[in-house]
């Protein structure tokens, strides 16, 4: 039971800290903290969460993530569904939260016919440059199995443990350093259900890629480590 | 008494770095640093002296975390208020070092008719981006709890110590990164009671707030981390 | 042979993270990373990697570095060839995995008659501010003579090893603030063969300059290391 | 004499990478990375070398600090005056080899009548935001005076040193992010000369104050530590 509060928990954080910063604080005038700023905040919800819940859920806060990990042999199928299940209900009550705070500003509402509406992912008309569905794909593909790779390989026995919540946080804000302007970024289909939710419309039906997509990339990632990449204990 | 110290100049140095990044260097035409160089200049004030000082004082530098660490079973309730005394001084003795620095400059002068007037905190009319006094509470309130989580489960003794700084640091970042535009960020009474005392008027009207969200943010944190994640040793 | 797959993915985040955040992410309106969030993403891809993979292969991704580290005796010269193909070939994949996921982008065409066009090296008019094929060499030489003096001394035996993969990653973020306007910043030439490929026209032409001046650099590091700097063991 | 090659390395690369960032890549339009990349270089330079060399020389890079770890207990009085001048050998070779790369630029030229020429550090006229000469005195004495206490106290056998070099760094980045505007800030003896000896001029005239002032306060903060926050063994 710990371990599915510190999935939710975490999060709950990873979206609030992270399509908080966006919805808030990206495009202030003048000194608004841009993508780099958003980039840097969804890391930094990882880096935090893992040093503070790693060590009882092991820090997915991602159900891509829990599904690469079982595809690379470290997490069980069992634990699976009520890890989603913890990390979705978190991230759409941290949603619900920022859709609260916002409320209190005045003239807010969320016009869902433009492009990362209430910080939702989306491609063609709905990615903020305009990359088609296709490149979408491909990003968030590529982006998610890396993100395994680096979570597989930093949290290996014969890797080097401690700093590996550093690594891992920071590769999450690499992800959103390249990709923003692609997707809005996902590699997380928990953090773009909670928002295509409260955004609706095109957004919404946007929403598969962003859970097949990830998914896909997060089993290929465990299963190149494993195959490719594992020491074996005898090496 | 050392212990004091510490957090007299640990909290003087959140001030003296945070506030004066924001007063100094955040407008700066073209080259300024935004609120995302404020962000990371909070958190790199308690980043570094988590790692000058805490293994002296615990490192708290703020009311709210020595409260919370109170409700989290960390903290004994006999040293509170010697350390939140030390933690007020040195943040306005910091507040008065940069009045000082700033009377230096040409046509320097606090208008406290402005949101964020000598880096203050503020809501409705004072808020950076204008958002209510509810939204500003809710936002402060959810931001300390979740920093309390962060703190309590990086000094965990089941978790990663050594590295408990940099999380904790960085957490203060992130906050940073979600929540300038709603108050100025806060998530620090002692922040605010520096800054509202030399701005004085309204924002000093509002400086209850930065003491009552942040405060119970802590203590529910404090409570939720000791209730519903913290193991038993014989877990 | 696992090791080989290390360099591979490590060569080919090096280059699909840092050249694609310059690519999809600089320059985006108002909100875009700018050179600072490249010269973040490029520290990020060897930071994490270097965490996911380094217990394997070492961790190198360039060939200047596998040839430094030759030069500063930690690497053996029968292991260079394959580890420089290895590199190459993931850089060259992640360059076609960029051009992909650009051509989903309506309106997408390199022009090669501009100053880092694909995210390519260059100098003179090829420059991004204008910088003589001199002053070009100077600075990749003396930025990767310095790579290779933190990379040897940050994994020496006498030094803190852990956090080694920190300070090399952010060694390459140092290298990429100060000169991407000089270059658009090699150091690596792996990564600029890959863009250069791409881009073909000049660039392709200038791209000796960003393998004669990084391994030159690479070597005197690696001799000064080695010869000034490096303890005996009964020091 | 491999303490002093260390503390040569690791100066002229704290002046490179950090001057170098303000001179090369500050101020670009548009994707320039303005005091903010500045500050995060100049912390950079010191947080590599510090995992570079530190184990060499302890890692000092700055007159300032070598006299306030004197100040401290730290360091031996015998070494002083070799450690310093290894360092601002170091600083004017950098700043030479900025030249050099920056001679290369059509159109270069310093122009001492302004403010920051060639990254110099000044007051009055020649601060970057008009602060006074008290004003640019005080900052510098209250930012190294800190500066020592966050490297007395991260380096302290009671603390966690693994981290301590990451500490130090983004202290220093810190520093850069609350004081470019108010003197291009100093608080290093070394780097201020260096620069000062390339512009010539006022910025020259004035660099007394970017030796007295970081001086002072050094001397202040390692008898500050020593005196209030030092632990005895058997404390």
């Amino acid at each position: 039971m710990k371990k599915l509060f510190a999935e939710f928990f975490g999060t709950y954080w990873l979206v609030f800290g992270g399509c908080g910063s966006a919805l808030f604080a990206a495009g202030y005038p003048d000194l608004g903290i841009g993508f780099a700023g958003v980039a840097l905040a969804f890391g930094l919800t990882v880096l935090t969460m893992a040093y503070a819940v790693g060590h009882i859920s092991g820090g997915h806060f991602n159900p891509a993530v829990s599904i690469g990990l079982w595809a690379g042999g470290r997490f069980s199928a069992k634990e699976l569904a009520s890890y989603i299940l913890s990390q979705c209900a978190g991230a759409i009550l941290a949603a619900g939260t920022l859709f609260l705070i916002l409320s209190g500003k005045p003239g807010f509402a969320i016009d869902n016919t433009k492009a990362g509406a209430f910080a939702s992912n989306g491609f063609g008309a709905f990615s903020p440059d305009g990359y088609s569905m296709g490149a979408a794909f491909l990003a968030e593909f590529v982006l998610t199995m890396f993100f395994l790779l680096i979570i597989l390989g930093a949290t290996d026995k014969f890797a080097n443990g401690k700093v590996a919540g550093v690594a891992i946080g920071l590769a999450l804000t690499l992800i959103h350093l390249v990709s923003i302007p692609i997707t809005n970024t996902s590699v997380n289909p928990a953090r773009s259900l909670s928002q295509a939710v409260f955004a609706g419309g095109e957004p919404l039906s946007q929403v598969w890629l962003f859970w097949v997509a990830p998914i896909a990339g997060a089993l290929l990632g465990g299963y190149l480590y494993k195959t490719l990449l594992q020491k074996n204990e005898t090496e």
